[in-house]
């Protein structure tokens, strides 16, 4: 008898599948989580399994408090110490990683994204930051879980809040971006790519080209955001 | 009862659903009106509405005049204002609004795309001017309105004719263009990513490559335009 | 009674067709010919008719002598004397004309395509060049029969074999191909696109990466093309 | 009477369509072949065959001692010689060529592809080197034999691990790729053009940036490879 997922478990499914078919993630890299914090639990899809072999039911339960899979389950991604330690500091409901190739360039040469535009105002209210290398020590012990507070240390050390520039860089490694749920991670993980994409092109063309007026970058941010907000209808 | 859609609003629905699929905006970005000016009146796409979610009758009329939404109808377009001050001062029927990606880095690096062939000089004749930054007051009062005087001013100030340069470029933001009618503004918005597209592989490569003899471009942009084309059947 | 359409019109539409299918023209620019000596006449495209509403009776036949239109037929594509110059100093069999981003980008910044590698040599026995600009005054009467004749001034002065190069960049415009039949024509313009990829793609990372050896060059184009041709079957 | 394909015929023609596929190879260019150590035989692709055309019993058997075709069948891959040398010299079970644009690039400019970050490391454990260039005597006889030759002096003269970095940059040519089976040779393939874009986007932007610490890159790697892989389930 099949065993009956979650409606979590459905909807981490059917989010990491949308990833999937994003163009963000190459091959089976690439994760997605969701978290449920009055359960006390996180959702995350399992390590190196095929897309088209998923199904809802192999989406992974971790403790948030312990990290222990919940039940009997596949082994989950390998970031799952990472996504964990996002989640007990950040104020958001989904994580998303991938090797998305813009986004994954600024990570390998250590930049942040600057925010140059009205395109990058609309969804994150200033650069988007880049951690600092892990050391020997970080790498060789509990790496995954150091990637997590490396991040949670970068937005806190430059004061960022993390709602108003939901993605970062790990340094010589890839993007995370989350968000309330999973459609928004993706969206926040796709818009970071355009945004990555764009600035590279910049960089090529202009190097000394320079970020706009705070406050444009503050208008475009708040038209769409907070209690102020005027788009959409 | 469905509301009937009028013959401009149906024009103005096909067409920002071919601008869906063109490619040249991101999600719900971007936007296209088009005006009647016998009755005194533009026609836009509503703000945030999702592209499957829209029909006929969604399309917002607004008076050029007041710039007053006539009738019920969903709230419009954000750029709304700046759609109206280009309809007051260029005579074109059709205003597109993209994030296209290659004409928006031009814009947030706020560079002219140079005419640098014949590509550019058979749709515009010469440089598609970037505008100046807005100042903090004009971002703060009215900005969507000022998004528009600026562009005017661009054109004005550098003696620019609206109808042979139908683009511009906003600094730190994106790029407007126009046309006769829908399809036309919907192919100078296309030929203007492909030329900035052009233009930025040019300047990665060749910053010191010059534009051609101005014999060139005139020859080419009046092959198919003004009375002696001689382009086409 | 529609019009029978002769083989050579057929091979040309047919041609013309997969050539909008490439990806290497941008709406109806571009346009392909071929000619049959024998006959002394080459046919052309149209000008300015949308791919989708062409029939192979629309295909203009054109003298190789004189120029002229052959009997009742649609306007010919305006580049038609450049055609008709490069049939008559080339020893080839069927010309296109793109406007193929990466090779126009060469045009329009007035560089060779140099020949950097193996894929390069496969096709294309050393350097595709490009024209000096036109005169104001050879651009101001009978522009598109100079365009021709500039075409054939660089291979005869530069001495290049124009069956063992295959391809021009027209300073400032856009590239021409050829080959002994419409379908080399294509494959020819395709590579043409993909080595000025790579070659602006190489610019861009390593503008000092020199030529390989003459004796590379050499070896991969005889491999293919020749009495001592190994490749295939 | 159709002739029957050998399991090995069927394996290398699947995966030689598969490669057809993956955008790494244009028109015919590119090739296949896997070995069957235990029968002392390479099964490579024939030479200049149109993929719409082959079929499995048009994979060619080729002795791996001798290097003479087994029996009747078309004339092999022109690369057949340097597939033969690589097979001797290395532990892989399947060898695949392609034209690749990004691998490409870095061959035609004689760079090795940098390991810039945890995606580079996850498949391969280091810099991708790039061969010297072969002599003109090298060139004028046994070309593709001593390609083979060069590849693994490259390997051996810089004691690189051939199952730990399973690709490889012809200077000037491009790259070759290889794995434990077909599917694993492919993937290698992919992935090493994907680093090689970002490395040559990175490169435009950031020449100076440098390699992350040898403990990132060896803790990615062994996470997917060798006894204390944890990657997967």
């Amino acid at each position: 008898m099949a065993i009956k997922a979650t409606a979590l478990q459905e909807a981490v499914y059917r989010a990491n599948m949308e990833l999937a078919a994003s163009g963000l993630v190459m091959g089976t890299f690439g994760n997605l989580s969701a978290v449920d914090r009055a359960a006390g639990l996180m959702v995350i899809k399992p390590s190196g399994v095929p897309y088209e072999k998923m199904t809802p039911a192999d989406m992974v339960p971790v403790s948030l408090k312990t990290g222990d899979v919940i039940g009997v389950a596949p082994r989950p991604s390998s970031d799952t110490a990472t996504h964990l330690e996002l989640y007990r500091a950040f104020d958001c409901g989904a994580i998303v990683h991938t090797h998305s190739e813009f986004a994954t360039l600024f990570a390998q040469t250590s930049r942040v994204i600057r925010c140059m535009g009205t395109t990058h105002a609309d969804y994150f209210r200033g650069d988007v930051p880049v951690t600092r290398p892990l050391t020997p020590a970080e790498i060789d012990s509990e790496y995954e879980r150091n990637t997590g507070l490396v991040i949670v240390e970068t937005f806190r050390g430059n004061k960022i809040d993390s709602r108003e520039v939901p993605a970062v860089l790990v340094a010589h490694h890839a993007p995370f971006a989350w968000g309330p749920d999973p459609a928004k991670a993706i969206e926040n993980a796709r818009v970071l790519e355009f945004v990555a994409r764009l600035e590279w092109r910049g960089q090529t063309m202009a190097p000394d080209a320079h970020r706009p007026d705070r406050h444009l970058i503050d208008k475009h941010y708040l038209r769409k955001h907070g209690p102020r907000a005027y788009y959409g209808q």
